[in-house]
């Protein structure tokens, strides 16, 4: 057995119900790589939940749900607008330039989100053949520093891209968090706002390996298949994946997962501020929490708990909860945190 | 509920032992990426199943750990030898050209399987800059005709390789059917053959979605970590793919697995033989029986079971087994197809 | 000096037509990157070559014109249909595959060319995800054999191609041999014969470096600047290139280059009937005499000539003339096979 | 005929040595693709310039030259680290991305130049299987803002590079204007500063289109003929780039032609100075003049003249000089100057 994890929302485990679902999901033969009905019961879902234009595709992982959704947009001299804190651009091994054969044409953000005017800033190469063009830009919902964008910043993003001809593709790895958060449903954030293309996560909110591309602009959709299957991201035993996609966006076990890990960072953020010598180095709206606190300090817990520097010259942390993170954990961190700040 | 399927071993279910041992690794929070405690058991199963030098890494599906394992060994500018029946080159829907970016040198063959004076009908061009350089030699085991390769077969293979400087690669979806059916240990076909790389397939053989990358050669093996990640073949819960892999090499379990399937292909082949219209086109040396017969008679059994032509217009069809098909099954299918054909 | 060599109409030096009109684009600054006169004009002569549609895009070799003219034309899971014996499927180091990032869909030839019979052997596979589906058409004018299509065979072709939703791309590095050959106008085995994309090949006819892309679908066409910059096939110095081509285009120096060559290897090929021993693997059709001859006969040419093997362990070699091999170059050649045939 | 150009080395054309050099290769038949006497010359002038160990390959531009250099270098997950100026992130259409398939690490700088702390900056994930792996440090000599490295600060850069395992790459576009400026031979700031690969620029310093790619890690060339032909940089007709760069090597004309360039830089700087509005935007240590003027001054000067904006907003221009660029025309020009600035 590990200590308690604040490391990351993908060290938990898996939902029960989504365990469930799967073991239910092991009767008999079935088509494979997605001719079943549990797959069909997934895209049934996913146009319940982000209209009925919505086509999703089920993948394994969320590197995975970026490549095969970004790729859906992007030519062979394009380039990506996104935030220089992205994770396609600092921990998806390179994946974009190798895979997509693209520039990620970064931006610095205070906060990891995109405003339009930095889209505009980059549009100045624009028909200049010297110069990688860009097609498409993608943000992250929640960000990698756990804010969120509302409804508006969104569809603000998706007519400042629309109107000079790029596409708007959310990495939604945590989109069920920023839903929560915001209180809204998922179609709001999506649909609603103009996203051509975005993935739904599963595997930080309670699946075990589930993903999905989600597709609104219908002309895109014909392609998913083909570069699913070329992206090494279709699994054969189709059902087993989309049996997990399906019980999260069943009697809201996504939102009740996310919501619940949200509320479990906010009870640590908000039992931070009692604590001496520690900060937060970024506003809490989904499941991370971003505290600087004293190197001693850190390294202290860290010999009880697991969880990574994001700037460690800084001495920042991330601490991340998930579906399954108690009340009396949280406490039992705070507790010890300040204990190690005190030394 | 389907019909029963001869159409692929990627349609039956999982077994209740590796979904039980997917369960049972549900416990607490767990690093993710493979830092954890199954991988460590997995890499160890490795290692005894294959020897103290070979280095294993679970991914997520079959092209996958092929364009993993051929990645580690394969420049710029080279290409690879390899039957035109290869699954890398009819239907991994050109993964290798666009995410490895080499050429297939693709050799016909009677049976599926390449022999070394293929390899040397290749060899010309080496040293010539204006054609692609061959580096590596991939064969699969079992073919893509159900057809074997005994262990001289193999040293045979890698011994010419070797000589002219290229590796041999091994696409091992099916490598348990092999060795059950040549009644050898796995060893005998990869490590004292002299394979260099290759892929054990877990997800025709009863694993939900679960295949290792091999690695033979020590001074390849640093490479994987960075290829698997970018490749998308990393699962951040590892742990539930580590366990499948886990499961499948204790107590024989690929063996009983792959022994059952192949017993109930040759059940099917035996009956067969007494029907009339009916014949073999490849010898059945695993699970999968390639059976020429009227298309009236296709057409008959499709209607009560799923099975795919392998080529339409000479009426050959697929017939897969898998590890939880039972004699009862081959039976009754039997005894339908003896209907069929007398129509 | 070297030997006279019928190795490759590439062994030849610049017509001294072409040398001026580099020279006399030598005078004062101008712009990059076509932004220039002699562009414009080239661009003009384009036009007035193969029709109104035609757009014209100047680069620095065949396989960059192969490369650049089919990438407009190929998504990320395309495919080429083409002769096994096609210069990008075997002398191009891998650029189909690795620039591209596409299978190459080979079919055996008797002579070199395709048939409408060939495109629809390969095109069973369009709508499976699991296969690289064929996008394009690519076939080479005069072939790599020497033979040359007929305006009925490419619009046969077209229309096989465009009936299926595929392109129809021409490798035309040899495209005036063709024309001379067949005694038609450069449209009349282009633009008339329906073709999408081909090149226009100045190297091999007297240019130093230049091959024209030229596009006859306009809704292509804005693609090819920024894919040729990406691609390495801009030239800075533009004018010296287009010049090359201008002059070419003008005053039909590029036919009388192409019947000068095709006619000194007809003169090859007539006389070779008389020499007993040897024989044409090919019809001549081209500036190419495909040969078969005993070894020892080659051999000793090859003390005094330039030419390679072009089926070693057949005895069939490769003799190209070029637009400055002379008649008595040609007899000269003739009186020494005969000598080596005679030994 | 186009106004003066103060717009780009390469708007100029090509120096009569070098076309009379290119005319006298035009005799006869000779091998193509660089097995020919001229391309022997080549090579062995590049091992009297940079030493021994030197390998020169001839290629056909600048881009083509960087990549075939930098593909050397550069496994499937790896990243380069290069200035956020540098030609190959900003002006070469995303080559290095699509071609090569690497990230590019960019580090801002103050005047182009990389220092050896900004190599270390960007070392951070070095073994971490989520982030690119840095593996080559690539700089610009001179820069893309005309500033010049010191051979020491060069040697600065190798070690560091080398001492993390990385490689040092030169794009050496204009490495003669370098080593003109630095009054320096041309070894000191490759060879003998510890570069691994570099390019030597012809085409910007009076060639026509011939840059060369010179390996001095012996382990290393090999590749080179590979990848120069599968980067579509090999000419057929080699012996008439290769001309051009012994041209340039012989009796040292590249240093006559760039040591022109920059004195007619240095004149236009110093006529500057007098200009009262007109202010260097960077030091001139090249052929390049960075000057920041007010806009109406600079669209005033554009109706006579070509040049480019270099940051519109900040109303900063690059005017650039060549090999043939006369004083009377800089002095013309800065009287222009003059009038436009007291406008």
């Amino acid at each position: 057995m590990y200590p308690k994890s604040f490391a990351s929302d993908n060290h938990a485990g898996v939902h029960p119900t989504i365990l469930e679902a799967m073991a239910a999901a092991n009767h008999g033969d079935a088509p494979a790589y997605g001719d079943d009905s549990w797959t069909s019961a997934f895209e049934e879902k996913i146009k319940e939940t982000f209209g009925p234009a919505a086509e999703g595709f089920a993948v394994l992982n969320g590197a995975g749900a970026n490549m095969v959704g970004l790729a859906l947009m992007l030519g062979r001299y394009d380039a990506i607008i996104c935030a220089d804190s992205a994770h396609i651009a600092t921990h998806e091994a390179g994946a974009s330039e190798r895979l997509l054969g693209v520039k990620l044409m970064t931006v610095p953000t205070e906060d990891g989100k995109l405003r339009p005017s930095d889209i505009k800033s980059r549009l100045g190469g624009i028909g200049n053949p010297h110069e990688p063009q860009p097609a498409v830009v993608s943000i992250s919902q929640t960000t990698e520093l756990g804010t969120t964008y509302s409804p508006a910043e969104i569809a603000a993003l998706a007519e400042t891209a629309h109107k000079s001809g790029l596409r708007l593709h959310v990495d939604g790895a945590r989109l069920a968090n920023a839903a929560a958060y915001l209180e809204c449903d998922l179609r709001a954030i999506t649909t609603d706002a103009g996203v051509d293309v975005f993935s739904f996560g599963g595997t930080k909110n309670g699946a075990l390996a589930a993903e999905a591309v989600v597709v609104l602009d219908p002309s895109l959709a014909n392609a998913v298949p083909f570069l699913r299957r070329q992206s090494l991201q279709l699994a054969s035993k189709m059902r087993f994946i989309s049996a997990q996609l399906t019980a999260l966006l069943t009697d809201d076990l996504w939102r009740r997962n996310a919501a619940h890990a949200n509320a479990m960072a906010t009870r640590l953020a908000n039992g931070l501020a009692d604590i001496p010598g520690i900060s937060l180095a970024y506003p809490v709206h989904s499941n991370a929490v971003f505290a600087t606190l004293p190197h001693v300090a850190a390294e202290t817990l860290r010999q009880r708990y697991l969880f990574h520097y994001w700037d460690e010259p800084a001495g920042t942390v991330r601490w991340m909860t998930a579906f399954d993170t108690t009340p009396e954990q949280v406490d039992d961190f705070l507790e010890d945190i300040h204990k190690a700040a005190a030394m």
